[in-house]
Parts: C-alpha cells; sequence; structure tokens
C-alpha cells in the first residue's frame, strides 16, 4: 500500500463531494453560500471526511456511497472552526494562513454561514441517502449526537469555561478532549461504516478506533502548540499557555502527554483490528497523525 | 369549537413537550444547557409547535406523535432568534420582555446554545421518530431544507444585505417574507401531516396554507412595526423604520400591506379546506394571527 499516493485519492476525492455536494458560491444569496464555499475550500488536513471514506472502504464501499456522508462530516467540522474563530470566541483573525471568515465577509455573515454548514449537513445527508431511509437515519443521528450539546459543543462550552478556571482537572480536560474532538472522529469512523452497512460490532470497534485516535490527535495538538514555532504550525503558536487553556501540557507536561497520546495511538491500532478488512492505510493514517509536526 | 380553551390545551402540550423533550438545564455543562432552556422558556406565540400539533389533528393523531416535531420547531426557531439577537446581527438586549440570551449569559454561551439548539432539533427528531425510520426521514428533511441556506438562514442574511441597499425591490421583499419568516411557517404545517401520515395532496395543501399564513403573518408584523407602540408590541416599535429594513409598509404603504396581508389570510384558509380533516381551530388560529395587535 503506496499511503501517500492512497491519501491523495482520497482527498481527491473529498474535494469532488464538496464541488459536487455543496451549493455554489453564486447560488442566492451569493454572500451567504461565498462564505460557506470559502470556508469549506480553505482546506485544511481533511481529516474527518478522509476517516469516513477510509472507513466505508474497510467495509467493503469501492464505490461514491461514503461521500455525501463524509462531505457533511467537514460541514459540521467547518461550521465549528468559524464559530470558534469568531471574536466572542477564540478571536483569531487567521485560519490555515487566510483571514478567517469573519475577517473575509463580516461578523454576520460568519454566524450565518456556519449556522447554514451546520444545517446543510443534516439536508445534505436526509437528501443523498433518501432512497435508504434507515441509513439516512443512522447517519443524522450518529452527526446529530457527535455534534450536539453533550459532545461537541458541550466540549467547545467546558473548553470556555475552563479558560477561567484556575483549579481545571484532568477529568475537566477529559471532558473537554472527549467531547471537543474525539467526538467528531470517532463519528466519522462510525458514519463510513454505517454507509458500508457495517455489523454493529464492527461499529463498535471503530468508534472504539475513532474515540483513541481523537483523544491522541487532541494531546498532540496540546503538545505541538506547546513546543513548535508558528511557522511551522501554520497557526499561532504557544496560544493555549497564553489563553490560559487546560491543556494536556499544562496538567501533565511534555513528556507524560507524548506518552498518553502513543498509547492512544496503540490502542486505535488495537481497536481497528477488531473492524475486520483491511486496514493498512488506516494505520498508516493514524501513524502519520501521531508523528505529524503540525 | 372553544378557541381559547383548543390553544390553551395545545400551549400547555408544547410546555410539556419541552419539558419532556429537551435536556434539563443542569445537565453537563449546566451552563450551555441552562441557556438552551432559558431561551426556549422566554415563551412567546409559540405559533410554529401549535401549528405542528394542529396540523397533525386535523390529519387524525390523537396522541402524542407529533409532539417531537413541535418541539423540534421551536428549537429552531428560538435558536433562529439567540443568534439574530447577537449583537453582529440585530444587537437586542430584550426579548419577550426579558434579557436576550447573550445579556442572561454572554455572547459566547449565546453562540453555543443556539448552535445546541439547531443541532438538538435534528437529534431529537432522529431519537423520537427512531422506530419509524421513513417518518424521521422525513421530517428531517423538511427541516433541513426550511432552516438551510435557501431559506430561513438565506431570508435573515438578505434581510441584512436589503438595509444597506437603497433600492430595494419588491422581489427582494418577497424572497425575505418567504424564507425568513413563511419557510419554518409552511414546514410547521407540513411537519404536523407528515407526523400524521398524511397524503401527498394533503401535504401540498398544508404547504401552500403555511407559505400564505407566514405571509400574512410577517407583513402584519411589518405593519405593527409601523403603528403600535412598544408597550403593546413588547418589544421595541419602530425599529424597522429605523434600521432602514426593507418592509411591506416601506415598500406599499400601511392600507395597501393591510389589504395584501387580508388577501394571503383568506388564501391559507382556501388551502386549507383542501387538506380535509377538521379546520375550525386553524382557521380561528389563522383569523386571531390577522387581528392581532402584537
Amino acid at each position: 500500500m503506496d499511503f501517500s499516493a492512497e491519501l491523495k485519492r482520497h482527498l481527491a476525492r473529498v474535494e469532488q463531494g464538496i464541488e459536487r455536494h455543496v451549493p455554489r458560491g453564486d447560488t442566492r444569496p451569493a454572500r451567504l453560500h461565498g462564505a460557506m464555499r470559502y470556508s469549506l475550500e480553505a482546506g485544511g488536513k481533511r481529516l474527518r471526511p478522509v476517516l469516513v471514506l477510509a472507513a466505508a472502504e474497510l467495509c467493503g464501499v469501492t464505490d461514491d456511497a461514503a461521500l455525501a456522508a463524509a462531505v457533511a462530516v467537514e460541514c459540521v467540522h467547518t461550521y465549528s472552526l468559524i464559530h470558534d474563530d469568531l471574536p466572542c470566541m477564540d478571536n483569531d483573525d487567521l485560519r490555515r494562513g487566510r483571514p478567517t471568515a469573519h475577517k473575509a465577509f463580516d461578523e454576520a455573515t460568519a454566524l450565518l454561514a456556519g449556522d447554514a454548514l451546520l444545517t446543510h449537513a443534516f439536508a445534505l445527508l436526509a437528501t443523498s441517502y433518501a432512497a435508504e431511509p434507515a441509513v439516512a437515519h443512522a447517519l443524522i443521528r450518529e452527526l446529530a449526537d457527535a455534534a450536539g450539546s453533550r459532545r461537541l459543543i458541550g466540549g467547545q462550552m467546558e473548553d470556555l469555561l475552563a479558560e477561567k478556571k484556575a483549579d481545571a482537572t484532568s477529568q475537566d480536560l477529559e471532558f473537554i478532549h472527549l467531547n471537543k474532538t474525539a467526538a467528531m472522529i470517532e463519528a466519522s469512523l462510525v458514519m463510513g461504516g454505517l454507509a458500508g452497512r457495517a455489523s454493529p460490532e464492527t461499529i463498535a470497534s471503530l468508534r472504539r478506533a475513532g474515540r483513541h485516535l481523537g483523544l491522541a490527535f487532541q494531546i498532540i495538538d496540546d503538545v505541538l502548540d506547546a513546543t513548535a514555532d508558528s511557522a511551522t504550525l501554520g497557526k499561532t503558536a504557544g496560544k493555549d499557555a497564553r489563553a490560559g487553556k487546560v491543556t494536556s501540557v499544562k496538567l501533565h507536561g511534555i513528556d507524560a502527554s507524548r506518552r498518553i497520546a502513543q498509547e492512544h495511538t496503540a490502542a486505535a491500532r488495537t481497536a481497528l483490528a477488531g473492524a475486520g478488512g483491511e486496514p493498512a492505510f488506516l494505520h498508516a493514517l493514524i501513524d502519520a497523525m501521531a508523528e505529524r509536526s503540525k
């Protein structure tokens, strides 16, 4: 398996999927759809939609049956970044080296573009899987739970609250990491499985793998924020400490954080082995995430 | 039919539905769920969820089969108000006589509470109608379309853009009214019909009735903003003109606006007659909306 060729293949499909499954930037109202496209097309790792496609392939999907699910996941991820960047949240001017949505447009447009991407994710699943209401239903339920007030949004809320908390604990950190980050990574692998009509046992294995991968991913993010320079990172380094955020580095230090991340990476690989199929690409992707420098 | 007793019965069911179908305010993270509840429990007319319940009864539903759909619609309506009130949008401090969410909490919490209510609407439909994936799917598809970038959010975007436009036309106004207001009122009647497993013909009649009712509702809103005082209205009167908004009053004047609203009200009644069932309550509700003073 040629990892970089396979990754490139998946990434190309994600771009095609966005092109196919998101309204064009000139659809009325053009300013709104333009802002949605601007943020979606800013790129990034595309980790979540690639996980959807790779999990679907693991379950035997060789056609485009998982593509709309991959795009829906990326729409939700992008909405969460747009809202996270707003002045009342992290107040970031740059994302992936480009002006954030509220800088390129304005705050109201960015707010509405985020709302619209979130709503579009559900509309897209309902429309693309209309011929199979049971699959549509399972995908929507998984995504709505992962993105909801107890998971993604709940994690963002507690992340904000922890900034003002001098005595944030490792339980607080676990809640934040599990929900702010791992929820959507877990949902990505699960939705790939659902699109591939996987058995409940396979879905459970994918869920555990996603949870561990998500935790490893966020801990490595914390380490990189504390150790890399801004140029390597492509975003402002050292922001967490300045914002007083509760991070793995703050609670456990850099060495222990790296060790915990390695444990979660190993656990993700083991869980994935239980899902059946040919996991070579996903194993390599997990390793690439563990060894990344940005 | 005793209209006020029937309305009271529906309103009580909406409150029960919110109590049953939205996470309690002490669910972790309590600040987030508290803000969701605070905004939902501020009350208001509950027009949209009452329309869901009444349309379902028209289609023979006598149990709670439409209750979750009614709550989902109110969650989406409430999210749109929370985001609309934010400083970057209408910047309102008061809503229904109480501090708006970002005043009672803070901007970040209000933003996330809106996001969470929108997401919860889809989670609630997926969970409550899990035993009938086809019904769940139809409800979710209807709600996601009505709330999406071409309808509710698109209408809000064009409403904002029209403020800066000296030459807004009646076509602009129609786009805004049809999408900002009528989309969710139309979806409310349609979702009641879907929960009642109505025929495609009945759904089509409900859709036309909702469209006309929604247009009448918004035109009357425009007239009241221009003619009523703030005390009667329960919110700041005359805001539209000060904000330079394109309204029916601005384009057509007060008398012609009243006449157009009456035409839409009559058309809504006629469309409803085609839906079958016993429309006495819905007819009375349409009349009450046409004659309201706030």
